[in-house]
């Protein structure tokens, strides 16, 4: 089993993503300005792992706060809570776990509870938040498997495993899911450049598991799609729009368009914290520019000329017309989304 | 001015275009066996420029076969000609160079030129191939800079560049012509792995002439194109078939779904050379498959987890119904292209 984070009490514990997979390396972030280090600069990465390590970061950052005035506490906790939620735009996970965890501070604070009870509620919130994210994920499994042909070639995109989430994955929870329920299925990974989860994370995930996977560079994708070698898509999400339209890691769009032109289903597995009934459109979620050296370097080595511009977005948009279904812990939602999400989210 | 290939006395000199964008060296190849080495290995790679240096190669091993003898010269020629022609399968302009250098000296034969002649004459004819392939893509620059807007912003994948090419380019030709047509172009360039052509070549080329270049990640193209930001597609060709299909580097089948998908004209430029009119279409188009490190690896750096399965098909096809215009040095072909194609080849 693929260990993710974990609560301890040193701090929150993660395996280091950046490091796979050659290196298998378990660092212990001690502090919620570190655990905010982890979420920026990638140690953990996939909405609901985001959303996992928010929780705990704003429970240790709230446990470590060395006050017993209300005021001070309170001042402190939305400090925490700020700094935690400024790290990366689009997951919408992050702001749901952070938005958790308000809530349950409120709630604690109306019902007049101690700073130390408080302290040990957000810590259990955020924990009872892991496991729950592991039940969605099989929950989310055991709906998705029964989209999966038998002796199928699925193919995704990014890394949506054990390692984006709590555990067991929500793209790859449904191909693990199929697996268990003795369906034969295939796996093409994208490599997914620049960050290259594809290459590092799902491949290193599927190969653990003696899931076959082969490992394709983005712009291959299409080739094999024309090919008839691929039978249906299954891809996680960062954030999903009322009306469906969803926004993943950069590259999905396309893998989406050339599934349609082909023929081929383009799932989405997510869980409900994943929704943002806030907004109508894929078109109001902030996509996140990152630093250009993931583009121009990978390892340290140079690929790019001095002094190149360079387009880093994280992330795009693919709009609802593209997405066949929407696999979540509480059933699949097809079109029209903007009712179908609606009432799952109930 | 870029050099890419010459002849010199020694051998053929070439930069090696794997160690780009962060060393220029120019090494020398100065046996047949080299050169063949030096296609194989990408030292020199764009289906124009291979076809240049296979003549070359020719060249360079029918003036340095040591013997005066008709009989084992032939058979020399054969063998020579043979070794360059298996180095790579796709290209087709590699195929049509060492079938021009062997018709020259069937047609020698027949003259009865002595051996001293037919060896100055096959060098004269690859020297000739050389002027004639930079004469092809400034006379595709002005047909094919035409068809860009002032203005525009040109997206592009692998290097169709000077690079490519003798010098110039076809992609980048078309483009080069524009700018010196006074229009204002901007490029975005796909990066295109594995191999990083776009990255390493492009940007450099483009970075060097002083015509704004941005790099992107192949799965970034998609992106740009919904939001608009790209007006048209050019790329170049590694063989045609006569129906208008067009093998060109992995990932172009992706770039011309996408531009069809947001109605972005995409025009391919080639010289007519390029063409195959032996084939009906490009099923028929064998595709190269290249070694698995090319993915895992860059620039030695490990990406994948140990024993991994990777595909690597090194090209694949674009079917005519995605091709806007065919650029060719004699004129823009049209769809339908089985008889537009086949005017321009008369």
């Amino acid at each position: 089993m693929i260990k993710t984070l974990e609560w301890t009490e040193e701090g929150v514990l993660m395996i280091d993503q950046r490091l796979l997979p050659t290196e298998e390396v378990y660092p212990v972030f001690r502090t919620y300005e570190e655990v905010a280090y982890a979420i920026k600069e990638m140690v953990v990465r996939g909405a609901p792992a985001i959303g996992v390590a928010a929780a705990m970061g704003v429970a240790l950052g709230a446990r470590d706060t060395k006050t017993d005035d209300a005021a001070e506490f309170d001042q402190a906790f939305n400090h925490i809570c700020q700094v935690i939620g400024s790290t990366r735009p689009t997951a919408v996970n992050l702001f749901w776990a952070i938005e958790r965890m308000r809530n349950l501070y409120a709630s604690l604070k109306t019902q007049n509870a101690s700073l130390s009870e408080i302290r040990q509620r957000l810590i259990a919130e955020a924990q009872q938040m892991h496991v729950e994210d592991i039940a969605a994920n099989r929950s989310m499994g055991r709906f998705g498997a029964e989209l999966i042909p038998d002796g199928a070639t699925v193919l995704t995109h990014c890394n949506a495993g054990a390692l984006a989430t709590a555990g067991y994955g929500t793209a790859l929870g449904v191909i693990r899911a199929a697996v268990e329920a003795g369906k034969k299925i295939a796996v093409f990974a994208d490599e997914t450049r620049p960050f290259l989860q594809g290459a590092r994370l799902t491949a290193w995930e599927l190969h653990k598991d003696n899931i076959p996977v082969t490992l394709i560079t983005d712009n291959m994708a299409g080739h094999f799609m024309k090919a008839g070698k691929v039978d249906c898509i299954v891809v996680g999400a960062d954030r999903i729009a009322s009306n469906g339209d969803v926004a993943n890691k950069i590259g999905t769009y396309s893998v989406a368009v050339l599934a349609k032109e082909n023929n081929i289903p383009f799932y989405v597995a997510a869980p409900i914290s994943t929704l943002d009934l806030n907004i109508a459109s894929g078109e109001q979620i902030p996509i996140e520019e990152r630093v250009t050296t993931e583009v121009t370097h990978v390892k340290g080595a140079q690929l790019a000329p001095e002094g190149i511009n360079v387009a880093n977005p994280a992330f795009d948009v693919t709009p609802n017309r593209y997405v066949a279904a929407i696999i979540t812990e509480r059933g699949v939602a097809r079109p029209p989304y903007t009712e179908s999400l609606r009432r799952l989210a109930k």
